[in-house]
């Protein structure tokens, strides 16, 4: 099986380069649009979210319309539990999110047989495949014909009461080893391109039996929550995502499984968890 | 399998509770001893990590011995990557390191058809099975007869050079998704049961490209390394463990798989990820 997966990749490989000569994926990095990323400032530092209005639409709608009404700013992580997710959103007893209209759930999608994405896995716990699109990390059951945003670290989703169709404004990111058990039931709506360093130092207020609870006025505030496009030119953070389409990627998964640098004296399983399997972003000035 | 699993767990938890009666795993808190844990003050807060001379004997004896003599007593985490570890030792330039005897690789470890741990899983990416022993994830492969510690966020374990004898003082804490392609090439000699936030919180010194460089200065210090036994009585930390052999916490394992909570208004599939799978800790005064 590893071997298929291997050769699987290498036929998609050639295919993509390809393409590539075509002209349709032909750069290794892809520039964020600035009205699709947003801009969080802690007081510890920023953080960078890039929107998926390509997988969860409507969710990612109401998320820019409250962002640009300021219906974030000064809110807190008022739910943070290490090594599972910091969750904000408007103040308990704060009237401001019973103008927010409910979401309809968009926890997974259909695909056909000509859906396509950088397929990087068979068979994880979770779904039959795991894979990229366009810099998001997904899973895909083809025999459902479904696939789905995974909750690996950095995701932003919307939180919501136990009815499916409940979440209005409040978020979380995800801080810790990938909830899985989360996919289709909640809605991922974009995924921390930078400062993940800062969301992981965001205070968490759940504390373990006996130890000290954390005071509310010591919960993390967010200054500011904005549309990069938004902010003063000096103040926004260019940034580039590596393109998850292109040959070179591919072939960066394919050396991943392998392993063949010489501090892997004995080789691990070729196999690849999709949440930690890194996309990286760069800075541009 | 699925419901394979659960017979499984539910069989285990019969014959544990047969146990429990016994007297012999009675306790569903496990109080940890001073002489095998570490109190790590880092300039932000406390971690306290419980050692696993169990799993990994000549490694736990060298890192005490280490401790003691003061080794690590202003160290710097060096190499800090987010999503991945968090390295330290004796900076660059220091003879520290060069005294110290190198290790043998203690990865995984045989098994016998009596050997046993309380199984969560089978077939995840990785091992044939996965589990918890004594309060430590482990996974299993009974037809290799073999077992290992697996890196979830906040296992330390011991750095080495490209060969796999040659680890020395120098370690990293995971503070990400786990990568457990290091299992069984790296030792795992302890785990984090106290103060992961400040695990995550420690300075990173891998930017990404584009973005400002870390000052060396800036990195964090390891402001003491101390047996928690050598701890001045009054700024010891006392701690208690979920014992992971008890009836209760396979209970909660069965439970968790289910996810019967109404907030699952469609059940996700029902397995765990190990590493996703918390051993709880509590203070006690």
């Amino acid at each position: 099986m590893r071997l298929n997966v291997i050769f699987a990749l290498s036929t998609l490989l050639t295919s993509l380069s390809t393409l590539a000569h075509e002209g349709e994926i032909n750069n290794e990095w892809r520039a964020l649009e600035s009205d699709k990323t947003v801009l969080l400032t802690l007081p510890h530092g920023k953080v960078v979210i890039e929107l998926a209005p390509q997988f969860s639409p409507k969710h990612v709608e109401q998320f820019i319309k409250l962002t640009k009404a300021g219906h974030y700013n000064g809110n807190k992580f008022y739910r943070v539990i290490d090594g599972f997710v910091a969750q904000g959103g408007p103040e308990d007893g704060s009237r401001k999110d019973n103008l927010v209209a409910k979401l309809k759930i968009e926890g997974d999608f259909s695909t056909d047989e000509h859906w396509q994405f950088t397929k990087i896995q068979d068979n994880d716990l979770f779904a039959e495949q795991t894979g990229f699109k366009e810099g998001f990390s997904l899973a895909h059951n083809p025999s459902e014909k479904k696939a789905w945003l995974t909750h690996c670290p950095g995701v932003i989703a919307m939180a919501r009461e136990n009815k499916a169709d409940s979440a209005t404004s409040h978020f979380y990111i995800v801080n810790g080893q990938a909830p899985r058990y989360l996919d289709r039931i909640m809605t991922i709506f974009g995924r921390v391109v930078y400062g993940m360093n800062n969301v992981q130092a965001i205070t968490r207020t759940s504390v373990i039996e006996g130890d000290t609870p954390v005071a509310k006025e010591d919960h993390t505030p967010m200054i500011s929550m904005q549309m990069m496009s938004d902010v003063a030119k000096d103040q926004q953070i260019h940034l580039e995502v590596k393109n998850t389409e292109h040959p070179s990627f591919i072939e960066m998964i394919v050396k991943r499984k392998k392993r063949e640098n010489a501090f892997f004296y004995k080789k691990p399983p070729q196999v690849l968890d999709i949440c930690q399997t890194p996309v990286l972003s760069r800075v541009v000035k």
